[in-house]
This record gives C-alpha cells, sequence and structure tokens, in this order.
C-alpha cells in the first residue's frame, strides 16, 4: 500500500462529500466515541442529537475530535482527521436557516448511523423538541490515503 | 427503528466476531480518534501500532474507548462501546505467545484499514521493530441494537 498525505483541499472535500463520522470527546481523561450522522458545510460539521452522555460531556469540555474514512478502489481508502470545537445552536439566537438546511441534507440522505428518534416528518423546531442541534468548528483537519 | 440495548454477552461476541474499531484517547482535554484492526481475546483488544500519535498519547494517559460496530439485516446496526484502558506489551515481559497469537489473526484478517508499513511477512518480534504490541483492557462495555 502507498500512503500520502492529503492536502486541506483534499480533506474538504472529503468532509463534504460524506455523511457519517465517528466523533470523540472527553472529560477527565476519559474519551468517548459514538458513531454521528453530519452535514458539512462552511468549515463545520452539522448535526442533531438527542439529549446524551455526547451532548452532555461536549458542553463540560468542547474539545472534540471526528474522523471521517472513504473505501477507493480495491483496499484502498482514505481517512480525514477533524480537531473540533462544539457550538450549540439554539433556535433562540436564530440558526432557523441552518438548521433547516442541515435537517434537510440529513433526512435527505440518511445513513445506517440513524437513531430511532431520528425520525420525524418535520424538522425539530419547537423549544420543546429534544433534539439538540449542533456544529463541530473545523479547527483543524488532516488526512491520509492509501492505494494498492 | 426499533432500538435495544445489548446483553454484556451479546456485547462480548459483537467485539469476538469483529476486527475494526474506532479507538479514542484523550491528552490535555483534547480527544482524538482513529481506526483500529484489532484481534479480541480474554477480555481485550489486542493490537499493533507503529509509533506515533496515538501511542504517545495513550502512554500518556492509558484511559481509552473503542466503538465497533456491525451492520444487520436493511438499515439495521448493532453497536459496542468500550471503555478501557491501554497496556504496552513488550518482548521483554514474556508476551510471545499473545504476540503471536494476535499477529497471526491479523495477518489473517487484514481489514480495509491497515497501514502500509503493517505488512512484513515475518511477525515484528525483533527489540528494533518499530511496531508497537498493545492491548485494551475492555473494563466496561455496552451496547445497543437497532432493527428495522
Amino acid at each position: 500500500m502507498m500512503i500520502r498525505t492529503l492536502s486541506t483541499l483534499e480533506c474538504t472535500k472529503l468532509l463534504a462529500a460524506n455523511r457519517t463520522a465517528h466523533l470523540a470527546c472527553a472529560r477527565d481523561g476519559q474519551p468517548y466515541v459514538v458513531p454521528l450522522n453530519y452535514a458539512y458545510a462552511d468549515s463545520h460539521l452539522y448535526a442533531f442529537s438527542l439529549l446524551g452522555k455526547k451532548i452532555d460531556w461536549m458542553r463540560a469540555n468542547p474539545l472534540v475530535c471526528a474522523q471521517i474514512e472513504e473505501h477507493t478502489q480495491g483496499r484502498g481508502w482514505r481517512s480525514v482527521i477533524v480537531d473540533g470545537r462544539y457550538e450549540e445552536l439554539t433556535d433562540r439566537i436564530g440558526h432557523k436557516v441552518q438548521r433547516d438546511r442541515a435537517w434537510s441534507v440529513l433526512s435527505k440522505h440518511a445513513d445506517w448511523w440513524e437513531p430511532g428518534a431520528l425520525k420525524p416528518v418535520a424538522p425539530p423546531m419547537s423549544d420543546g423538541s429534544p433534539h439538540i442541534f449542533f456544529r463541530i468548528l473545523v479547527e483543524k483537519v488532516s488526512g491520509r490515503e492509501a492505494s494498492e
């Protein structure tokens, strides 16, 4: 296998072309990693989640890491790693356009990783919605490609 | 989708049946996540790695998290999360049997995630080998299954 480093542009293209990441957060030195459906736009990964451990931990410590991979010809692959920062987007501070756009993208491209609760027909807009809308600011990105 | 919790036995079976995990470690509050090829035995995930960021960070902080998933019928999936502890295994303290066994398993089941350097014909045995042999003690395991 030949390994090469991806350029920042190649990394960004990979982020934009994919929908599933593995997202890691950490609290008190203990990491936690879960799959995440996301939509990329403007240097951010946008996502929805129910309340739970992941959101609790990212609220306590916004430093996160996301890894996104894609398989290429034969046994080849590309992998991109993002060092990022968690930012919660509430309705109150006017993120309706971003929320609607992200919901539209994610509901069109439902991937294998989809919690059962993330399937209402209408976007989770009301204040009473249990869905948290957040984004990960891509602060640093790096990637590699392996080809046969 | 119906979501249910996996039993500890079901989680262990999933760990034993798979070879690729996403492994997260953390340093100074910053998480880091990468794919990992592993072989499961006796409550541990065994793996090889070249020296680099992952090994540096796990040496500094042995608390790690591994997530392993498998796709089931239709859009169904199972996912297991391990809270674990990094332990480096050197030749000097007599882990030859474990090392040979892990190498044998991993070289037979080479998966998509295989750094180019991890392909010598002979196991990485000599003191001069750049391969680090380590295991993750499974301290806590939990899992979920989604089915249509």
